[in-house]
């Protein structure tokens, strides 16, 4: 009936306290100590994301680790391009606000990675994608997911930032139009540690009470 | 220096092993048990979605509860429909293998969402998506993905179901155009525990070993 190993951690009442709690901890970090990060938890956050579901057993996650100077240097002119762009869009006190947010931690943090999906990949035979292509990406959502939690185990912060020119940065790493890319992520070891989100605390949106909006059918 | 509560949490070996557990021993279950779910529980599950990153803080994620019979029903034809188009896609053993497949736990889970994305909501004032309009997406896919989580740690089973005709699905839903599909959830008690995922078991896809490509550059 069960070939899993040890079941007795699933419904645990110390287990899923422990869960929540890590969930409400979670934060997009952006302020990153100086500390390095142990290659060892790089690799376990990183193994973290093959355990994500994938539609059809597709698998199309594909990590590039943003390492050499030169290359970050890049990445990081290439956000700040777009952020450049991006504030040009508000007005006002809304821009005034906007250029006081720090929204990324790539002139900091030690250990990047750009994270795509293979969207051609054939692994999976296709199934779960016919009227939902999409599905792919998402599958690689959750792998971030994933690692952002597996990071935030451990201790450490991780941000997922997605202002950037998306052509440019692909070209950048040789990744051709087939991968579809999801975002850079930062993580490093937080040099703070709150219960609400930065952009809260920057009184630029503020939360929802109450949970997801929910429709009765 | 910090507001949050109780930060022993994080970094405790115990408990990232115990994280560590949960996300091998999570799956997509499509088979579930007769027993129902307390309504607390499937709150809590719900609950942990408010928790999840949103780009800009925009919280996009949207979930239509499908509780009458009547819209059920229609909800299992309109999967049931495009199964069968997409089996119709495969050939020789591939289309018998497929026919095999049990993709969804419609007919039996005791509870089931729609998930949506709100796409056109002007929470968090467009931070993040100019140039990536697809990252809300990737939120409600996050929020999915913390909803799995928190149900596994309370040993509940989740099974996400892509194969939907779209449209049709929002229109029987009475949900507009603004809204993205992302997926339904079907939830409730599994009745099998598994390390390894169905489709792996049933032969038609195996895991590639030793997580996901990365590429240093």
């Amino acid at each position: 009936m069960t070939n899993a190993g040890d079941g007795n951690l699933l419904g645990d009442a110390d287990f899923v306290r422990a869960f929540d709690e890590l969930v409400r901890l979670r934060r997009d970090v952006r302020r990153f100590g100086p500390a390095g990060v142990a290659e060892e938890l790089v690799q376990e956050i990183v193994a973290a994301m093959q355990f994500a579901p994938s539609v059809g057993l597709s698998e199309p996650t594909r990590l590039v680790r943003l390492a050499s100077e030169q290359i970050r240097t890049q990445v990081l002119a290439n956000f700040e391009t777009e952020n450049e762009k991006a504030l040009a869009g508000y007005i006002g006190q809304r821009a005034q606000k906007y250029s006081s947010l720090k929204l990324a931690g790539l002139r900091e943090a030690p250990v990047q990675f750009a994270v795509y999906c293979d969207e051609a990949t054939s692994q999976g035979h296709g199934l779960g994608v016919r009227t939902m292509p999409e599905a792919k990406a998402y599958s690689s959502a959750c792998a971030v997911m994933l690692m952002w939690l597996a990071a935030a185990a451990r201790g450490l912060g991780l941000g997922w930032v997605s202002i950037f020119d998306v052509e440019g940065l692909s070209k950048l790493l040789g990744v051709g139009p087939e991968w579809k890319f999801m975002g850079c992520v930062c993580i490093g070891w937080p040099e703070e540690q709150h219960l609400d989100p930065e952009l809260e605390r920057a009184g630029w949106e503020t939360r929802r009470p109450g949970g997801p909006i929910v429709i009765t059918k």
